[in-house]
């Protein structure tokens, strides 16, 4: 992997970098930017998706060359300076190591269920809109080994950058599939065999109380209008207890609790 | 309370508003400044913090008159157009819904500790310098009805304005106090009685093992250095157990899974 110099922002072998901020609000359509060392490091084993190619200050190349020789020799290794890397991304670029992904095509979510292990757990997300969000549940989802996320039609993109970022590159590895709008969740969780828990301040059942075992899935909606009341109705509600006056607690940190009390003691 | 019209964004009546992110860098020392309705309303019934002044989008005083009955009718409440209130604030402010707060005189951790009651949880920072985490243990700290928050030396500021919004403005009605530097927080824990648990992926105990009851503090330190070994030698270290090649936790997200745990079924 030999690095190929790069000097002109507007070079067009670095066209997939530019205007990373402004890009990333109209969506990438089957590519998605990595930035930094340890997402990088999760990228070069994604089993799925792969790099295009990488474009790194050239100041740092030495020293990642661990990191760097992870990747197919044939995929290409741009090195420019961090002038350049800030002219070409539009905002400074602190750490200068970026990777222009192919995200692998789409995993269905029926075929994601039937392949899950006895004791799989698989999360559902309704309406995840904020990518902190979305990159912070993955990254739990990840720690405490689920076996897929399914994200509805109305989440956002877990490749986008921002959630790749917070989810420490686990938006990379840890398999996930998109519901189509309409499509009936619950139905396919139940038909799948999975036990259907869902998360609200309203919920019947004490989390703690909740037992573990089997293929159980969790659903996860936003945290101001909570999830549907139609949705909750077919499933097993669970809430987890909170002091006076606390009305919620933030969404990635319930999949944390959640998930470590589903999976304690494994 | 009745408005205030300002419509010079050089008004010195709203000086301390001037430049809000310019003035997060350099610390306010005793100010702070507070943002949106939800947080507005937690700094009304805060019950050691007051607000100097408000400063609201005028189009909004009226749906908000609810919220702004619960000040004290001697906070001036000051209106303006919401272009005067993004040059005031040197970037377009949304919400439009901003309080200048004044922090009540800094808190004895030992005073703090003593009168904790008999099965209180006590968290216990170190070195934890991002102000979203800061904000998310907060949120977590209150919502699981810990007693008070300890910060030490190395920590950031509670009462920086994204801590405080990240908090959901738990940050200006929980109790906290900082440790001066060199300060023995553990030695200060156990004088006051208190089991000492630090969370560490190195930890000797499997966090769901742990058992419950009696005052304890929790210790938990920055993602990247963890937690200073002569530390843990003197206390109950505990790990949460992750799926393999995963190495950490968000630090926020730790601090609601262990008070989950801590305080299920009281």
């Amino acid at each position: 992997m030999n690095p190929i110099p790069i000097s002109d922002p507007a070079d067009p072998r670095i066209a997939a970098y530019r205007d990373i901020r402004e890009r990333d609000l109209v969506g990438r359509q089957g590519a998605f930017i990595a930035e930094g060392e340890v997402v990088l490091a999760m990228l070069a084993r994604a089993p799925r998706h792969r790099a295009a190619s990488l474009l790194i200050d050239e100041r740092r190349i030495d020293a990642l060359a661990p990191l760097l020789a992870g990747f197919p020799a044939d995929v290409p290794l741009y090195a420019a300076r961090q002038a350049v890397l800030d002219a070409v991304a539009g905002f400074p670029l602190h750490r200068g190591i970026l990777a222009h992904g192919i995200a692998a095509p789409p995993l269905d979510p029926a075929a994601l269920l039937a392949e899950a292990p006895a004791d799989a757990v698989v999360v559902l997300l309704s309406a995840i809109a904020n990518h902190d969000n979305m990159g912070g549940i993955f990254r739990n989802a990840a720690a405490f080994g689920a076996h897929a996320v399914l994200i509805d039609a109305a989440c956002c993109d877990p490749l986008y950058r921002k959630a790749i970022r917070v989810s420490v590159g686990t938006a990379l590895t840890l398999p996930f599939a998109r519901l189509s709008r309409g499509e009936d969740a619950v139905a396919m969780l139940k038909d799948a065999g999975f036990r259907v828990l869902s998360l609200s301040p309203a919920g019947a059942h004490d989390l703690h109380r909740v037992t573990r075992g089997g293929r159980t899935a969790l659903i996860l909606g936003a945290e101001g209008p909570g999830l549907d009341r139609g949705l909750m109705e077919r499933t097993e509600t669970v809430r987890i207890a909170m002091a006076a006056g606390v009305d919620s607690l933030n969404v990635a940190t319930t999949s944390g609790i959640v998930l470590h009390h589903l999976t304690a003691g494994r």
